[in-house]
């Protein structure tokens, strides 16, 4: 086997990553990009400008998912590169960015040493990865997998009731290309680990073997609105009590099933809301995860029952419904080789290990052969302004994501 | 004694309260009219055409409290008798509203035998006393009072930066009156009983001694948001659990001081409020009250206890932000006396109790000799669009209101 000489520059990466995150930048030093908003207008224009500096030809398709094409001997079948720009509201620098900056570096290293590829490397930014604004989350990469219809992914809205067609629109993304996979050879992710896996274990690269299975649901608990003061304790329908019940049982729950097991009730709203009221329902959105598909499905059965049951002993009504269902998967073998085989070339300390967040590749790899790569970042913090990676492993990561490339058009 | 052979007409009471009940009527039997909105000023306006139907000469003071005065023999000292028309956002068709149209009924009643009292009777409608829109609650009465300046009044603002003076002048009603207490003999308010203890009690009429006591507060809990898969539930602080932990420990202090303890929370926000990203922080709204003011302050005390132990041990933040406390009220003897003998001299069946819920008589009591009156409510359901009444409850509470008016002239 042929070790490549070239290694990418982990200065121009830096300064790439530090200029875009000054778009939506806030003041605890993290970034608030969110999808098709007028700060997510301005970093896809930053991206595709350093594209087409760097000779790519660009195409947007339908959902606004933009690919940077850098040609090859062969243009028949590509290999992807890429991940997204937007942001959680309060978001880190790195999370999705840098596998989207770290494609155009390989792009930009390969034109340095004038290196034309067997194949053409496309770098792809996809659209709405969070979630954050409009629900589900991964619907770019989601359309262009098959697993939405390109009628639901322009009909989501946002909180204000804003769809995702005509943000496209305003901002000037909505392309001509239709959203839909071509042929591929190889398609690879390469992100901040999200988790304190790598970290804890003193290890520069994670060669990501799969991704949890995960659920997201909205729980919905009615009881009956009344007057905060008169009502005695022992006659009200109080939701929040069922709430509380709830609550007590799935964290006891996901504690009997540690280490892998994750429940997160990251919102939560009072119907009618006002504080001298009991509220007549409380709506938890909740997440949950594992690894393993049966377990996971044993979790939601659990889950269901508790509702039910604590639901029917307080006099409350109980109904989940089902916003999200991404099963558990398994990356394709010859992705992984390829990612191993790069690690073991340029001599990185790495593990295997299993994706506790949800990525772009999961509805990637539904149609193209996918794997994904891993750097540590500072505590394990993600989604949070604090999220923070050291310009080494970047570096390390991208020099993975180069002889990855190189090792899926030769192999 | 000399018993008053007149009695107020009940259809005519029951067919303005379906009338008001129609400005901001909700699908479900309720009404939405909450503070200064156009629903409010609606509801202002109608009470207003009916007062000066009936004669009456309208005052309206800075903090858009509207009084319709009916004159006496002797003008120098009024009997005030009234309540409130804004409703929670779904709010019932008697909160408030019954006791400003059955003073006006006293009126009208008057008017049909064209007896002239000794004193001059005053029908008053406070702003703001839900607190729904406008945070704290009985704001119109509390300046009036004394307890809160006008520019505290007029600076209070809504969810959406609107202030109360702003929403006077838009609905066209802040007045040029002084708002400030003057002179009273006696005032009365006519409300139901919004808990279930009469109905439970198979009684007409509630002699109201006292209010309990009330405090609100914000509770603010801090963690650190991160993202909701690939962060292990040990490593995180999350506010959910916090919450979770908070709540059960209130509860269970509330069910060691019962029947007379009532907590409740009305609102819960997270925040970002983002389904996949644990949250940076809860902020729940509390309000606790008790009858005996020592007691409310042990249960407050107790309750920073539990805030401060729950978030040492669970790595968070716990804040509490006072918002209103409003002290146990003991009313005055005298008016207390009249309603009682009101009662007895119409017959009804009755009970002396104390008030769970709080209301303008709170204040007014700090400048005027004041007590309440109740009525009987269905299933002791308030602050709910099922909200009800007996046609014959409320015409009984009002006959009660008249002599107790007629009482305090004589007495």
């Amino acid at each position: 086997m042929k070790i490549q000489p070239i290694r990418i520059d982990g200065d121009r990466l830096w300064d790439s990553l530090m200029e875009m995150a000054e778009i939506g930048a806030t003041s605890k030093g993290g970034c608030n990009r969110q999808a098709l908003t007028n700060e997510d207008r301005a970093g896809r224009s930053l991206f595709v400008n350093w594209c087409e500096e760097a000779g790519c030809k660009i195409k947007i398709d339908k959902m606004g998912n933009i690919f940077a094409r850098r040609p090859g001997k062969d243009n028949s079948l590509s290999v992807l590169a890429g991940s997204h720009l937007d942001t959680q509201p309060t978001g880190g620098k790195y999370d999705g960015v840098y596998g989207v900056l770290a494609g155009l570096e390989v792009i930009r290293s390969l034109n340095d040493v004038g290196l034309e590829t067997e194949l053409p490397i496309e770098v792809v930014c996809w659209t709405n990865e969070e979630g954050a604004r409009f629900s589900p989350a991964m619907i770019g990469s989601g359309v262009w997998a098959g697993e939405f219809d390109i009628e639901y992914g322009h009909t989501r809205t946002d909180k204000k009731g804003k769809n995702i067609l005509d943000e496209l629109k305003r901002i000037g993304y909505l392309g001509e290309e239709q959203c839909k996979a071509g042929a591929f050879k190889a398609a690879y992710e390469l992100h901040i680990e999200q988790g304190p896996i790598l970290e804890q274990e003193k290890t520069q690269i994670g060669v990501v073997t799969g991704v949890q299975g995960m659920r997201w649901y909205d729980l919905i608990i009615e009881g009956q609105s009344c007057h905060a003061g008169p009502t005695p304790m022992e006659l009200r329908k109080d939701p929040v009590m069922g709430l509380q019940l709830i609550l007590a049982r799935l964290y006891k729950l996901i504690e009997d099933n540690t280490p892998w097991s994750r429940i997160t009730f990251g919102d939560i709203n009072a119907i009618p809301g006002s504080r001298n009221t009991v509220p007549e329902k409380i709506i938890l959105s909740v997440d949950l995860r594992h690894p393993d598909q049966k377990i996971l499905d044993e979790l939601d059965s659990i889950f269901h029952a508790i509702v039910k049951q604590e639901c029917n002993q307080s006099g409350l009504t109980g109904n989940i419904e089902n916003k999200w269902n991404s099963p558990a998967v398994k990356f394709d073998n010859k992705c992984i080789d390829n990612v191993q085989q790069a690690v073991n070339q340029l001599g990185y300390k790495n593990i295997q290990m299993v994706s506790g967040a949800g990525h772009d590749s999961v509805y990637v790899s539904r149609v193209a052969p996918t794997s994904m790569i891993f750097v540590p970042c500072k505590d394990g913090l993600s989604h949070n302004e604090l999220e923070n990676a050291s310009k080494s492993d970047l570096e390390a990561g991208c020099n993975v994501l180069l002889f990855a490339i190189l090792n899926a058009m030769s192999n």
